[in-house]
C-alpha cells in the first residue's frame, strides 16, 4: 500500500478496481475520469498491484489522488454468492467493502458479480436498524428526467410492510442522488378497476396514505408511467421490479437495432442520417445505459454501488458520481428517521 | 336484423360496432378493411341501427358480407364490470358475445371497456373443462417476428398450475395465430442465481419439464428477452404480464418521443429525415400498435376478441384478422387435449 496521509473518508471512494467485463483497464479509466470532474475526491483502488500499477503510471490525477491498495485475489463473475461469501476475504471486492465499514472511504462501488457484491455487502456492513430486507435500486430514464426504481431484484417477494420501507429508502436516495428536494413516489400496480392489485400492494397503499410519513405518496401508478416520468420513486417488489427493468431494456435494444436498420439500408438513408446527426447522437447518448449506470443496495449500514459489469470508463464514472453524491448526503439519517416511524406495524391506518 | 341466409358460423364474425373510442365509425371502417382482405368472410354487425345504416350505406363490401343486428343499448367505458353483467342485456357487446355462444358466429371482437367483455365472456361462454383461470393475452412485437404473452392481466396471481394451463393455452393459440407449427414457450422469471423466483415459477417449471405435454417448453427466460424473440410463447401470471407489457408501451412511447424530437430540431435533420424516410416509414410501422392489435381471453367455450379502445381502423382490422384465424383453427380442441393431461394436479413430477 501506498503512503497517504489527510484522506476524509467521506470525500473518499473505495474502488474494487478487478471486478467487471473489462477490469481493471475501464474501472481505472473510469476512476480518473471521475476525479477529474470531481477535484475534491479522493480514491481507493483495490487489487492486483502488478496489473494496477502500470495503468495508473505517469497519469497525475491518479497519482495525485488515487491510493493503490493491493489485493492478490478477486472474485470471477461465475461464483455464486455463498462460495464468495466463504473465500471472499482478502479479494479487492471484500476489501473495498471492508474500507466503508472501517471509516476509510465514504462509499463503495464495484462492477463485479452482483449476487457476491449483495452477499458481502450485507455481511460486511449489515441491515440499519428497522430494515428487514435491504433493496435494490436502478435508475430509469424518462421524458423528464430520470426515475429511481426499487427494488429490482434483492427480494423475490415483498410483504406490506416491506414496500413501505422500500418507499422510505427510495425518496431519501432520490433526494440524494437527483437533487430533487421532495421527491413523488408511486406504488407500481395494475388498472384493472376492480381488482387493483395483490393484497400486499393494496395494504402498503393505505400505509402510505394513512401513516405520518415525511414524503409525497402519489398512490398507484402503472407500467407505462414510469418512462413518462410520472413519479420520481417507484416502488414495486423484487420479481416485479426486475421483470420491469429486463423488459424496458429488451425494447430499448430491439428499438435502437431496428433503428440502426433504417439508418443503413441506402445510400440516401445513410446522408439523412449524416444530416440529422445531432438529434441522433442526442437520441443515442438518451439510449446509453453508461448514463445512467449505478444500482445501490438500499437499507444497509454503509454505501455499496454496483456498476453494470458491462459499463465503459464513462459508465464506471457515473457510478462514481452516484457514490459521492451519496457519501454526502444525509439520506442514511433520512431514512432511519422515517423507519422509526413505520416501526414494528406499529403505523395509524 | 337484416334477412340473410346460408351464413357459415366459422366464417362469420360477431362484432361490437358500438365498443372502443371513436365507434361506430372506426369499426366500421375496420371490418369493411378486413372483409376486403378475407373475401369469405361474413360479419354480424351488432349496435344502433339508426347510426350504422348511414355508415354501412352505399359500401358494397358491407352490403354485400356485413349484417347489421339492431341493438340499443351499449356498454359505456366507466361502467364496472359488476353494473356491465347487470344491466349487459341486450347491449351490442353482449349480443356480440352471445351470438357466439349461440353459433351464428365463429367469434367476436369488441373495442370496448375490458373489465366488462371479460366479465361478459366468462358469464356467456362459461369456462372451458379444466381451466381454472382464464388468461389475457397480448401480442408482442419482437427482433424475430412476434411473440405471445400471458396473463396480461385477467387475474392478479397464479399458482403452479395455473402457470401450466397458461402455456397450454399459450401455445395453441400461438399456432393457430402465428402461424408457427410448434411454438416455443418459456416462463418468466429473473435472474439472481441461488434464488430463481417465486415457489409458484419453479415449481411450474418442473410441472413444464416433466409432465408429458405436447409442447416445446425452453425452460426460464428474462424480462429482456421477451423482446430479443427468444420464445414464441411467455407466461407469466397476470400482475408480472401487466406491468411488463405497460412498461414496454412506456419505453416505446418514450423513445418514439425522443426520435420526433431529433427529426424535427433543425432544418438539417429535417432534411436528413426526409432523405431516410423509407426506413423510418418501416420504423414507424413496427413500433405502430395498431399492427399487432388484438387480445384474446383464453380458456373460455367461445373466441372473444379484445381490440384496444384506441385502434384505428386498420388496428381494428388486424384484431378481426386474429378473430377468423382463431375461427378456422382448432386450438380450442388442442387446448383440451394437452389440458386433459395435466388433469386435476395428476402431473407425474
Amino acid at each position: 500500500m501506498q503512503a497517504q496521509d489527510r484522506m476524509d473518508p467521506s470525500q473518499t471512494l473505495s474502488i474494487d478496481a478487478m471486478g467487471g467485463d473489462n477490469a481493471p483497464r475501464i474501472v481505472v479509466d473510469g476512476v480518473a475520469e471521475f476525479l477529474e470532474s470531481r477535484p475534491h475526491m479522493k480514491a481507493l483502488l483495490h487489487g492486483d498491484e502488478a496489473l494496477l500499477a502500470p495503468l495508473m503510471a505517469g497519469r497525475s490525477v491518479l497519482q495525485a489522488r488515487a491510493t493503490l491498495v493491493h489485493a492478490g485475489e478477486k472474485i470471477t463473475s461465475d461464483m455464486k454468492p455463498s462460495q464468495a461469501l466463504r473465500r471472499g476475504k482478502g479479494t479487492s471486492m471484500w476489501n473495498a467493502v471492508e474500507a466503508i465499514r472501517d471509516g476509510k472511504a465514504g462509499a463503495s462501488v464495484s462492477a463485479g458479480n452482483t449476487g457476491a457484491l449483495m452477499a458481502m455487502s450485507m455481511l460486511i456492513l449489515r441491515k440499519m436498524d428497522g430494515v428487514h430486507r435491504p433493496a435494490m435500486t436502478a435508475v430509469w430514464p424518462t421524458l423528464r428526467g430520470r426515475t429511481i426504481v426499487l427494488d429490482v431484484g434483492a427480494n423475490v417477494e415483498a410483504d406490506a410492510q416491506q414496500l413501505v420501507s422500500f418507499a422510505i429508502m427510495g425518496e431519501a436516495f432520490a433526494r440524494a442522488t437527483l437533487a430533487i428536494a421532495r421527491p413523488s413516489v408511486g406504488l407500481l400496480n395494475i388498472g384493472s378497476e376492480e381488482m387493483k392489485g395483490h393484497e400486499e400492494v393494496r395494504e402498503a397503499h393505505e400505509w402510505l396514505r394513512a401513516a405520518g410519513l415525511d414524503l409525497d405518496y402519489r398512490g398507484f401508478i402503472e407500467g407505462d408511467d414510469i418512462s413518462m416520468g410520472m413519479v420520481d420513486v417507484v416502488v414495486t417488489d423484487g420479481f416485479t421490479g426486475n421483470v420491469a427493468l429486463k423488459t424496458g431494456e429488451g425494447v430499448a435494444r430491439m428499438l435502437a437495432s431496428h433503428m440502426r436498420e433504417a439508418f443503413t439500408e441506402s445510400l440516401m438513408s445513410k446522408a439523412g442520417a449524416l444530416l440529422a446527426m445531432n438529434g441522433l447522437k442526442r437520441l443515442k447518448s438518451l439510449m446509453d445505459p453508461s448514463n445512467v449506470n449505478g444500482g445501490v443496495l438500499l437499507g444497509l449500514g454503509g454505501i455499496s454501488v454496483k456498476s453494470h459489469g458491462s459499463a465503459d470508463a464513462r459508465g464506471f464514472a457515473r457510478a462514481c458520481e452516484m457514490a459521492a453524491d451519496l457519501a454526502a448526503s444525509d439520506f442514511q439519517g433520512e431514512i432511519a428517521a422515517n423507519l422509526a416511524k413505520i416501526g414494528t406495524g406499529g403505523v395509524a391506518a
